[in-house]
């Protein structure tokens, strides 16, 4: 391992702090203040803050991507990571990228990650955290005059909450359909990645191939409850959890509320209550965190003073292993056969291809996270993601690790939505520690 | 008893045996020939026929009330009225009203009534059937040369379907309000009334004062499948229930399906689910006829992959005892409080005054229809009428009876509601010889 040999935006501190570090050997020292080494919370804090002006308002924070309020946000995460010293351009697919370059010119890049644009209203720290994150890292490594091995590279991502468009461009996961679909911004997302400055017929041009990345590591709240309820500090994610739909009818008669006796009735509703029940049932009765939902149901024809004669809902099931998907669907049928049988009705699936794959992060990048979590004193637990990122994206393309830090409340794309400084500058020294213990990696 | 002084529309058979009954005084013999005295089930089918085509087409008939297909239907039915030798006028409320003699003038008439509007696409017994069995009855009474003591009525009911406007306005219970509300044909019920030759202005003219009707007799399919599925001849209905509604609010909590997990959720489509299954239980778990339906159900925000916050719900329940309605009521919401604290959800109940309270038909006249069925050989039943008739109006007025014939499946308002031939003729017999028993009562 080789002293950092520069050390941009000297401070007279600074310098002088990198000047003990040009000793030369010096591995034990250097490696100790590297492991000391903290980024800035207040400073953090402050940029997190002011990018929550840009698009804020009493209703939440609306940066929706490629609209005029994601530029501006944009703009200012872009002086960010100059100030930090990084080589900032637009990609093909609107992507910001920062790049650093490292000591050892062949190595691959570290890439830290996240997204800047938001849903509407949204809270201040979703993607955010782990943009402003990231830049940290790199500017408190090159003010304590460190200079790593690997280059590293800080990802903004295009339109995540919109598609995850940057990283699915990134990892060749964006078909040419996509582009043509239309966004929040009422752009398509062609137009829009024209607004951010990239050019979607040459798209292709931004695939990372294997070997093109060391590792991509990204920071974000949980958006669940449950590093908060469980007093936890951070959360290693083990996976993104495989995502399967369908769509559901319950076949009955519709018939005259007021004429037909309850005993001649088949009341698809009742069928639906009852199926509701099974599928909350399938999914709790087993070990594990696998969640069913559903989210969306409707009674025809919907009066009050008529029988439902076709009641039809969503069921969504999420997991991190496929045969854990496999086993709740075959008991929701198997349940749904009964109910159909003892209700006079006809359930029907149809599944909805939504072509989201149960996809584990690497396991040697989950074991850095967690010593260096260790090191720092942090409590963590393996979890799975429930929601999609970036980083399910890139674990396509590098070994790619996510690490969660507590959303009080479990509140996400909300004005509500909260992490405590303290969880924000653990989170932050976490992806630092991990980023240098990498860098430490495959050293000659 | 008098003998029927007069016959009108003589044919050579008809006038024989009116001469026989001419005979005085001859009471034994014409109340042998009354009790004889019988429907042309031929005529009768091809009137209901001839009804079915004005506004038919391959989608069922369509006479929406006010309409020119109604007008066209109530002119058919004017023509018929005055074959049978009824005085005809539209009253101010525009309802057709057909009026014979009696012969002892100071006597209240007997009304024969129901309605020849349709709900769109609807079948062809609904209304028309009792209709066309009155005029019927009215004309093989002349046709047989007797004259009834009291004076006989038709009528035809305006609006039926589309609440029941002529009965309303004939027993002093259409407000003025209910004038100004838009019917299906696109006019007001007040526009409405005056294209069927009615005047809203003038409409309190049209109320019947207590003593003005001597009994209200209305034969009409039963709606229900009870008669069919049980083999019985004719439904003698003992009132009309009460109805009740309910708009219910289950409030949960919104919340990410992938990062929340099952035991951290407050889902409030669940707490609804097992609602809807209360509310079965509730109503099926006591003795009597007693319905309580879930017609109606949204989830919001309604997104598969949002776990629903609120979800909103409709309550109905009918009975024909009140009280059974508080206690069916009472258990929902036993049960309701229980389901809000397992499940961490509220749960809200707001009564809607849709002012249905139980009304009772008259069971004197209940009485006097079942010996007829028994005189006839007809099996019969006593029952509740779950839907609405314009006989529920006329009860506020008059004594006043509903008979029920069976409908194939228990289907109406649709263009499969099928009355067997056999049931059409049972019903109009047990109708006229009902009429007959009743015209025999106070004789002098």
């Amino acid at each position: 391992m080789r002293p950092s040999p520069t050390c941009w935006l000297p401070s007279l501190y600074r310098l002088s702090l990198g000047l003990v570090l040009l000793g030369w050997p010096l591995q034990a020292d250097e490696s100790g203040t590297r492991t000391a080494l903290r980024v800035d919370p207040k400073r953090l804090r402050e940029r997190i803050d002011r990018m929550a002006q840009i698009g804020g308002s009493t209703q939440g924070v609306t940066r929706l991507a490629f609209t005029e309020a994601d530029l501006r946000g944009r703009a200012y995460v872009t002086r960010l990571m100059q100030e930090a010293g990084l080589e900032v351009r637009v990609d093909e697919a609107g992507n910001l990228s920062g790049l650093l370059q490292g000591g050892s010119p062949a190595l691959a890049p570290i890439v830290l990650g996240s997204h800047t644009d938001t849903v509407p209203r949204a809270g201040v720290y979703d993607g955010v955290l782990g943009v402003m994150a990231a830049i940290e890292c790199v500017q408190v490594l090159g003010e304590n005059g460190i200079r790593t091995r690997h280059p590293l590279e800080v990802l903004v991502f295009a339109n995540e909450e919109g598609g995850l468009t940057g990283s699915r461009a990134l990892s060749g996961r964006l078909n040419s359909q996509a582009l043509e679909e239309s966004s929040r911004s009422g752009m398509s997302i062609r137009e829009g990645i024209a607004a951010l400055g990239g050019n979607a017929e040459r798209i292709s041009r931004v695939i990372r191939r294997p070997g093109e990345v060391k590792a991509y590591l990204e920071l974000h709240i949980e958006q669940g409850g449950s590093l908060e309820s469980e007093g936890t500090d951070i959360g290693i994610v083990e996976g993104f959890v495989g995502i399967r739909w369908w769509d559901v009818t319950v076949r009955g008669s519709a018939n005259h509320a007021g004429t037909t006796p309850m005993h001649a009735r088949r009341d698809a509703l009742l069928a639906a209550a009852r199926l509701v029940i099974a599928v909350n049932r399938a999914a709790t009765s087993l070990p594990g965190r696998q969640v069913a939902t559903v989210g969306r149901i409707s009674a025809e024809p919907g009066a009050p003073n008529v029988i439902p004669g076709r009641v039809t809902l969503s069921l969504e099931l999420r997991d991190l292993a496929k045969p854990k998907l496999d086993q709740v669907f075959r008991e929701i049928r198997r349940q749904a056969r009964l109910i159909g049988q003892e209700t006079k009705t006809e359930i029907e699936f149809t599944e909805i291809d939504i072509g989201v794959e149960p996809t584990l992060t690497d396991p040697k990048l989950q074991e850095v996270i967690r010593q260096a979590a260790e090191a720092l004193d942090l409590s963590y637990a393996r979890m799975p993601s429930g929601a999609a990122h970036d980083a399910q994206n890139m674990a396509h393309v590098a070994p790619s690790a996510l690490i969660f830090v507590p959303s009080v409340g479990g509140i996400s794309h909300s004005p509500e939505e909260y992490t405590r400084p303290r969880d924000v500058a653990n989170g932050a020294n976490l992806l630092l520690q991990t980023l240098i213990r990498l860098d430490r990696q495959d050293s000659p």
